[in-house]
């Protein structure tokens, strides 16, 4: 068999089984193999920032890699965005991307470039393949860097002919070094903490955010009073009714440092020391009061769950019960469309085991605490700013969990970046609603201009910020990539709306004004 | 002043007035400095890659630099497809990227990452300034290294800090370096090839695809029998009635070897050594003929007006007058669509001084001759083979130039990849009309598939190639965007459709099925 069908074959042995693609003339030998081996799925994308968002809230759903396959430096250079996001997120992801034929590279053709360059700045490991008989083993071993800590990134770039070319067969895949423990002396650290009488925050992040750890999580601030937070960008928090409830630490870097003012220790649960989103004249780029003590209990790559446990053995808090949010939802709203009111209407109609993807940026506000009762749920973000991921993040969060719904909140600026999935959603028939928060203006940045001291902007500066003139039909946008779509503009219209999508498999889109 | 002002003076007093924008937080410093100094146009984009490339067309057009407004690494990232495309035209281009603030970039914020790797695949210069004072003089440096050798892409990176801090002003520009002067030995090495009785062929790229430089490459070739030809991608070709006709190597690697296959020696003029798109097994790299010599006469960033005098002087053709095209068109053709009548009917209905951004791929075979004849116009390709360069570089070059018509030839899967491009169009209300080759498949990879000696693909193989299930509905895309669009099911209605929309200003799409 060829080195192609090689990879194929050690993918799928190593439990990888889907593949986001979009794919081009040296990627046509991988695409070959597909037929040739069961058990790919594979997931067209027509551009590969779609590609590559949607390996990321795959890989988020399924806790494992699917592959990208992306041709040459070009085409990663356009899955980049979203890798910087998967990147952030920890997930793991594994990139194929087809290079020129190692002969040809030496030649300045008119796709040569530096891929291994390209793909370095959003992966934990890059790898080009020498020929046909190292192909199978450099795809086992990106598959386990993929798993290995936290999650990674791993890019493995294939010449041409080392797909073509003749290989050993399949490689197997080795499992992933086990998480590191972490040290007694950082257990005792976090308990000292959190016997203290100072004001201590549990700020959870990573794979902490999944309701078992979080559990264990409010059982310790139940036996210590320690408050819980989440950062204010997560990869996936499972929440909802019978689950622990969870604030996040606030966007706005004033109202960050205002929520965080009374701490005086905080201990880091697979969370990093917070920090603003950007740097603005006259405020800190670290969020926490000055003097807070910082105590790491566990960091992202380390073995969360287990540290959880000991520390709350180490607390006492063996015999407490974690605090779990009752089923609790607001009433359907009514009266005019706003934030709000979407907010509450969403909130009244969030199904039974939804996936969030919210992208919503400055419209989203009301949502997250409107939903904090709602049925059991998981809430995905945008977690490295990277705009654009949305759509993307719910396909491939449609892909991994089939038989629930995805309820994807996007903001109409962000939309525009990743469009191109709405037509994945269609071809795949996935089960995703769309609901586009369409102010027609980058709004966030309208807010960004006075807060970084950019006073009285013009015209020109308030053109950049603007996305009427014309505006966006995103009714048309989606129709024209198959998706069937609708204007909502009444609140009765969106819930009728909203209620239908539920109610048949296949994806649809709604356009709020707002 | 701040040091955003201070580098929108420096760019404006070195001539560079145009900037493609899609600002984020760390911008607004920019943003805000446009209004408080006149002369600069300011053009949003709804996506990197439209910004990119709509730089890449303006700067091939202008022949001189438009400054990018990007954001960030992941802006950057979906900047660098066509970036690439860029550095392959050798197109001047300043990308302006904004950064995290100095003290801020130390700390993981969600944004952070590696803009520097980012950049340095596809930039020959790239800089992050130190601080607000720095700012000015790194600006002129960028204008300066994109005006040098043949045009290059320059990315300055700035740190928020930069922008909002106090300068020194702004900066004066450096000419760039005069190109090289081609030494006397390679004119003479020319010319004795040229003189020798082998068949001999002057393959002819970059800066001299303009009329000038073609007259001049035409009278050589009368004067010593020399063929003319153009490499297969080109950035600019300036051609139709009145201008020298000039064929170009085949891009099927078949064909390029049986049209060069006779040639004993090559003179490069501005042109590199010919390689196939792709590597295939079976198939050489380099496309002329074993035994064929290759002279250079002139390196692309060379000065190659003055050594195609020289070359003319050295071989006798001072008397000689250049062969140039006859106004010569196609009659409007009758009868069901077809590429070929697709193609007749565009030579039939070419505007005089028409810009023609062609990334028809597949579809677009029978435009180039069929145009051969029509009045003099510029001819604008996908040179780096990254898919996804057609509408943003029409913006580009109607931005560039306003009173030309630019008619950009597209095929629906590359067109998909920056479709949001077609929102600048209609808000800039640019003079373009875009013909949509709607063929519903990825048709190149099909020929691919078997090229590369991937025999009998089977359904999943297929399904990466088909953009159909579903269709994809360009009028609803079109119009979703604010760009009138209609859909011509016969040759009647396109060439209907084609005369009105070259009548009236803005832009028109028209969705060809094909």
């Amino acid at each position: 068999m060829n080195g192609a069908e090689s990879l194929v074959r050690t993918l799928i042995a190593g439990g990888v089984d889907t593949c986001f693609a979009n794919p081009g003339t040296s990627e046509m030998h991988f695409v070959a193999a597909l037929d040739r081996v069961a058990g790919m799925r594979c997931v067209l994308g027509l551009f590969e920032g779609v590609v590559s968002g949607a390996a990321d809230g795959y890989g988020r759903m399924a806790d494992k890699p699917a592959a990208t396959l992306l041709h040459l430096g070009p085409g990663l250079g356009n899955a980049l965005a979203n890798l910087h996001n998967a990147c952030k997120a920890a997930t793991p992801i594994i990139n194929i991307v087809g290079d020129h034929a190692t002969r040809h590279r030496q030649y300045d053709a008119p796709l040569t470039s530096d891929v291994e360059g390209v793909a370095r700045p959003m992966s934990a490991w890059v790898k080009t393949s020498d020929d046909a008989r190292s192909v199978a083993r450099d795809g086992a071993e990106a598959v386990t860097v993929s798993l290995t800590g936290a999650g990674q990134v791993a890019t493995l770039i294939l010449p041409a002919d080392t797909a073509w070319g003749e290989s050993d067969g399949p490689a197997a895949v080795q499992s992933p070094p086990s998480k590191r423990r972490v040290s007694e002396e950082m257990v005792a650290e976090a308990r000292a903490a959190l016997l203290s009488d100072e004001p201590t925050l549990l700020l959870i992040g990573g794979r902490a955010l999944r309701s078992a750890p979080l559990e264990m999580a409010s059982r310790i601030a139940q036996a210590t009073g320690a408050k819980l937070l989440a950062p204010t960008s997560n990869a996936r928090i499972e929440r909802g009714a019978g689950r622990v409830a969870l604030d996040r630490i606030f966007y706005p870097v004033q109202q960050a440092l205002d929520q965080l003012s009374g701490f005086r220790r905080v201990v880091l649960i697979g969370a990093r020391n917070p920090v603003a989103f950007f740097a603005y004249p006259g405020k800190p780029s670290l969020v926490l009061p000055p003097g807070c003590t910082v105590h790491v209990l566990a960091e992202p790559e380390d073995d969360i769950a287990e540290a959880l446990e000991r520390l709350a053995d180490a607390v006492g808090a063996g015999d407490r019960k974690p605090v779990l949010q009752p089923l609790s939802r607001p009433e359907l709203p009514r009266g005019a469309i706003s934030l709000e009111t979407i907010g509450a209407l969403i909130g009244a109609l969030l199904p039974e085991n939804a996936i969030v993807v919210d992208e919503s940026i400055n419209s989203g506000g009301f949502i997250y605490p409107s939903t904090a009762g709602a049925p059991a749920h998981d809430w995905l973000q945008l977690t490295g700013g990277s705009i654009g991921i949305g759509l993307p993040l719910a396909t491939g969060a449609a892909v991994a969990c089939p038989d629930r719904r995805v309820v994807a909140l996007q903001a109409d600026g962000s939309g525009m970046y990743t469009l191109q999935a709405l037509w994945t959603h269609a071809r795949e028939n996935l089960n995703i609603t769309t609901v586009i928060f369409s102010n027609r203006a980058y709004a966030s940045l309208e807010t960004e201009l006075k807060n970084v001291g950019a006073m009285n902007p013009g015209q020109i500066a308030l053109d950049m910020l603007d996305l009427s003139r014309p505006d966006l039909n995103w009714v048309k946008l989606a129709e024209g990539m198959g998706v069937e779509a609708a204007r909502a503009e009444s609140l009765e219209s969106l819930s009728c709306l909203f209620s239908e999508s539920l109610k048949r498999p296949g994806p649809f889109l709604i356009e709020v004004p707002c």
